[in-house]
């Protein structure tokens, strides 16, 4: 925790102010002294890139002063990339060339990381440059760190969670307030709980890019979206709700990844489906938009994360997990160079 | 994931082959090609240490080879000391000497993390070495990696969990099983789910342990188990479990601590006691031996965290988890000097 006085900063190129961006900025600046005590050096903003200068954006003044719209240059000059433009270009292309140059990159990119991961991963492995991306699955609950580094010495053999808070948020407002599902949809359109095109989350493909993301960092296999069998809840009517609250049962969105074969030859399979659930399961309490992950391990057992799924600050602190991680380890390097 | 072909191993010492020290040695040997891809270089075990050498263990042939009872001399020859002896002496010193050697250390010893872990800490900061511990808090519930790492760029406020499975399996006989709290304890002592001396369970002396060492990596504090305000389950009478159980309460031995003051002078508050809590609160529904913990940051809000709290195979899931993390490192290091 102590910090070498003097230490020269991690200098961080923010490409990305919109409602994660700016979070991650506001808390950069406002977090500032005790995350130079966590990293050992101070972790400077030195550009906030974005493509369009005129947007209002919600950022402290001493961030606001840093907004660019040479987003290449200070991804160019930066010793950690920070990307939360969201979209695939010029975020992928971006993310791409930063890590050929050696530097590491945390991003909340979930369309990205599903997929073009293959291409970033080979990328980051080619440079040695880490690539981070917890927050592109499942917003504030630490599922990616927990697969990648507590469970690195067990063997995953299945997973299965709630990845897609807007869904959940719909299917909470027909289950607990007896909502028709198609006012239930109105209403989550109506409060933001929706992407822009409704269709990614309703039809399942955001949970689908989640699994698929988790899925690679459990197994290390080069699966794809197509690889994932996909139901999602715009096919759901009033009656099939009904029938599932008459005998005790919550329908959830539930997306799993299990393992088949063995461990040194692993295959995967892969689906996003409506399940009906006892209604004590710990998945069908699961309220609003938050997310849930079940990961069961040879050695472990079952492994439960909860926490919100989605907001600006939430995927803001795992962002910022992430930051924290790939600073400490560029100073760590340092002093072994 | 790639591996370089003829990387140098990284040597480890494993202290102790007791139910934990043997599950690790175990899944070390089986799990050899796994975790050489995650770390890059083979885990090599250099010697299992023991101070009974003719106690029988449960170990592969392999392991079995390298016991010795020439603790000190194996920890001195490794890249790697994973600590599982259990007890204050002589892990204790054998944890310091190797940090002092800038030797990193992985432990599953709650009582030497809670009551010297200042000591370990230093000792690993003057010397750069690493030290990991995730197994002495929660078994298989990766809470550590979460205040440490995920979090590390957030502000938690408060956690509080149920940390002792032993007591949480009384309790839970008592509530779903409607069994005497006295007969309840009984059963948990012939089931081997007491420690040693049953106190260090039943008057809340572990679950006190765990959330000191939980409050010193979140907030960085100096604390002691002499702040923690212990209340554990002996006091209990049938009593008071009907009276909950009246109003549709459950008891749960609950561990908290949280912040008061500011993030910049953190003062901490700790305790441990029996907890009324209403009957579908999560915390409530925690079953039989397993671990709960929930974690509040400013900006993820909150984060629940669920598993294993105690077994073998279950706690070596977490010391190994450690042991990939820290020989990454260390390779990591290798191509940087």
């Amino acid at each position: 925790m102590s910090t070498a006085a003097g230490a020269a900063p991690v200098r961080v190129a923010l490409l990305g102010a919109g409602t994660v961006g700016s979070a991650v900025a506001t808390r950069l600046v406002q977090r500032a002294t005790a995350i130079e005590a966590r990293v050992g050096a101070p972790v400077q903003l030195i550009g906030v890139g974005v493509r369009d200068l005129n947007r209002p954006r919600d950022l402290p003044p001493s961030a606001r002063e840093l907004l660019t719209d040479d987003i290449d240059g200070i991804a160019e000059q930066a010793d950690l990339v920070v990307e939360t433009m969201g979209g695939i270009e010029p975020a992928r292309g971006l993310m791409e060339r930063s890590l050929r140059r050696g530097t590491p990159v945390v991003t909340a990119n979930k369309q990205v990381v599903a997929r073009h991961g293959r291409g970033l991963i080979d990328a980051a492995a080619d440079s040695g440059a880490r690539l981070d991306y917890e927050a592109a699955v499942g917003g504030a609950v630490p599922v990616l760190r927990v697969v990648r580094e507590s469970l690195a010495g067990d063997e995953i053999t299945a997973m299965a969670g709630i990845l897609n808070g807007s869904t959940n948020f719909i299917l909470d407002m027909v289950e607990r307030h007896h909502m028709p599902v198609g006012e239930a949809v109105r209403k989550a359109g109506e409060l933001g709980y929706l992407e822009a095109d409704p269709s990614e989350d309703l039809d399942g493909i955001d949970a689908a890019a989640k699994i698929v993301i988790l899925a690679r960092a459990a197994w290390g296999v080069d699966v794809a979206m197509e690889d994932v069998q996909i139901e999602g809840i715009a096919g759901l009517t009033d009656d099939d709700f009904e029938a599932a609250r008459g005998t005790g049962h919550v329908i959830k969105l539930i997306a799993s990844a299990w393992r088949t074969g063995s461990s040194r030859a692993p295959r995967v399979e892969l689906a996003v489906r409506p399940v009906s659930l006892a209604a004590q399961h710990p998945m069908a309490q699961i309220r609003e938009g938050r997310n849930v992950v079940e990961i069961e391990a040879e050695s472990a057992g079952t492994v439960r994360l909860f926490g919100a799924g989605a907001g600006g600050d939430e995927t803001a602190s795992a962002v910022l997990g992430d930051i924290v991680s790939s600073a400490r380890l560029l100073v760590a390097a340092r002093s072994h160079g």
